[in-house]
């Protein structure tokens, strides 16, 4: 097997107005969730940088075309991501492209779009202590990982969040406070995979966590289609017995 | 209990445009919708029909609010929604209106934008008869339908239906061409409570079906929300050992 | 709509050996998981209690034929209830009975026979806080339930819960030591419908608390089926073109 | 990786009583069955073939330790299968091991101990034509499969198919005579995952099918465990601030 050619979207705004996420995230936090795939993934995986100030946020059509599994991390400025962007990225995820979206990327226009609810949660950033577990043991996203998958202090997120019934709920985190929320979660939109993942914040080391990396490393892998075409569903005509060849739409009125 | 207030949503375009199709509905398709409702909740139900062309599409504000249960038919004009109302009505959705959507109301921009998918599909109308076959017989809206459900001739939807994995699938749909497709599906956004129910076109006779519109008023039953308040899903803030009193969202820096 | 009929089965043994149990369920705590269910549907249910003691353990075809809804505890005497009640339990839940089962009843023989799985957990009984997260907020048996339903102690249960994926996921507990457990989950077999509830212990008065007690008669309503006759699906050949009347099977060999 | 250890377990009876079975399968259908995993998956597996009349019917606790994934066949003889080894195929399932489930085997006494219910259905042998369409078009078993997969003729199999509702819905048939069918289904078990499959009776050449054979052959690839060991969860005490170590159940009085 190729390669899986993965594009980490970075929206690097902490990085360069905060002085403590620098120091935590000295290369930006694109850059260190990138080294974790690479981490783990090795030869089997060639993983990108890109920015929100890159021209297109460094999405074009071409970069798109070339990337099986795109990782977003977006915080403080969702809003200035350009809509024109978000439905191109759409349409690579309906086409078949794989998501991963991390953390406060649940505010994000790309997944609020594709869940179609206001994903809202409740939320606290007190270093709370935070236990990750895995409740489908078997599914591929969950290999390796510790059980429980222990994170030291991290941001608290709550639920209710307000996402569908994910198609798989694969983790469960708790928080030292007492709250509970639906960690690990995969949806499939069209011909693309998309898994949530929350832990991880600007404030806190996680993404340079060992288990966390390893996590998202699964992600990718399983996010990737096995379909050969990059293509989205379409709505076609077919005539009585002939179960292949469609006809385009033409209108609702004959 | 008090009646369950519904609105039946009708685009009203082909009645007016197409000589057959006001044949089988001279009232418009919304009002023998309406009617079918009628004939299974009784007492039950309050059920008023606005079309597109009222002010607003008649989805005022004060309509939505007064509003448990929308039922949405839409085909020919799905563009002509105003974005505006759209917006309005996602929001009531997520708020606790339940939402039944009907046939083609599957290419509806208030569909799409809750499915997050294309909701493509196949399709041709070709007289077909259509069974629809149970596959969920303890859900509610299964209640008193036949196994199968016969409809004797009616416009085909085949597979693949972009939409995400329904939450509940309850009806599976066989064509004399042998396509499938899954015909009533339900699906969780916010607080509301969605029902996706296949048959009807303007072109047969569909909503005259005395179990179609069981299926219908069985849908408007259910969708109806057990919640008190009519309130979206929102961010909040919550201390340390706080649960019930949240902080409004003050922005993502410091 | 009649009155539901549910049945609530005690082992009664705790209560019957330990001291410290009889000094908070005096009836046997079948008794107080019963007067819970009538304190919350008042006229809307009958209520009766059999227990393991009884002839066939209270559960004889007469009964099971009379019973909406059965509501099950069960802890230290899984092994005593004889084998041919289980079948028979196992025979009325495909056949339409709703079944509650509460708590350590995770292990009885008939929720075991219905999971198919090895129901096991991880455990402690140190008086942990429990918090009951509702993750489904639109589902019948949410309704009226606090968010979070807080139980001041009880025994801790926690993940790896090995059950099936629930139909749905309605509840996650977080425990004081930082436990997960997906503690309010429904299964549909057959005809039957299936809450399972985790809170409650003998030890801890659980099921004295105000929205325990709230959440069981929330799940018995919810249990209740819609069809009208008690039948189990069976096997039946169906002639071409004939949908209603199937033969009976005569085995697999001409 | 290595190759993935399957075992094709045979019932064998119809080959060996009817003359007209023999002639479609002279090596007997788990032959047949092993061939077409071996003609998709190469190198990538090594197939062997047991069947009922083996001692211990061929599955003893050494070969199914040697076992990734089991493929079961059986129709005539269901009854013949000792409990003993379904008891020690349910435990290697709930330990890890795959376990692909083929047409008749729906009512075998291991696939409806792990569903818990009747696995009942309607059925007709009367050469239909089965249209097989993709509902998850991006799932791995669907990789590479026709949309629909046409089978000129079969036996038919028709809703309600009494079994719990699938975790993963991937394929739906429809026949000639108008029913409908899951036909391709995941289940998770434990730490084993399930595939139930539709296709195939002992009267038709179904397993001799190049796309039935990529099916069967993806769902070997699918249900082969990521998990490193052949262990079925087990209950056990944690003490508060103890996550990984556990203590063994001492039962449940003090």
């Amino acid at each position: 097997m190729t390669p899986v050619r993965v594009i980490v979207w970075g929206e690097n705004r902490h990085e360069k107005i905060e002085e403590h996420v620098r120091k935590i995230y000295p290369d930006g936090m694109h850059e260190t969730i990138a080294d974790g795939i690479r981490e783990n993934l090795g030869d089997g995986a060639v993983v990108r940088t890109v920015t929100l100030d890159d021209p297109e946020h460094g999405l074009t059509e071409e970069v798109l075309q070339d990337t099986d599994v795109l990782v977003w991390w977006g915080h403080a400025a969702h809003g200035d991501v350009a809509d024109e962007v978000v439905e191109r990225v759409h349409r690579h995820v309906l086409s078949g492209m794989g998501l991963i979206v991390l953390h406060s990327g649940h505010w994000s226009k790309i997944f609020m779009k594709l869940m179609g609810t206001s994903c809202t949660l409740r939320w606290r950033s007190e270093h709370d202590r935070e236990l990750i577990w895995t409740v489908d043991p078997t599914h591929p996203i969950a290999e390796g990982v510790p059980h429980p998958l222990e994170i030291e202090e991290d941001e608290m997120y709550g639920e209710f969040f307000d996402i569908p019934a994910p198609d798989e709920l694969i983790f469960i985190s708790t928080f030292s406070g007492g709250e509970a929320f639906r960690s690990g979660c995969t949806f499939h939109r069209g011909h693309g995979k998309i898994f949530y993942f929350r832990p991880g914040d600007q404030d806190y080391p996680t993404y340079h966590h060992k288990d966390v990396r390893r996590v998202i490393a699964n992600g990718v892998k399983w996010a990737r289609t096995v379909r050969p075409e990059r293509a989205a569903p379409v709505l076609l005509r077919y005539e009585t017995g002939e179960f292949f060849k469609g006809a385009g739409y033409t209108g609702p009125l004959g």
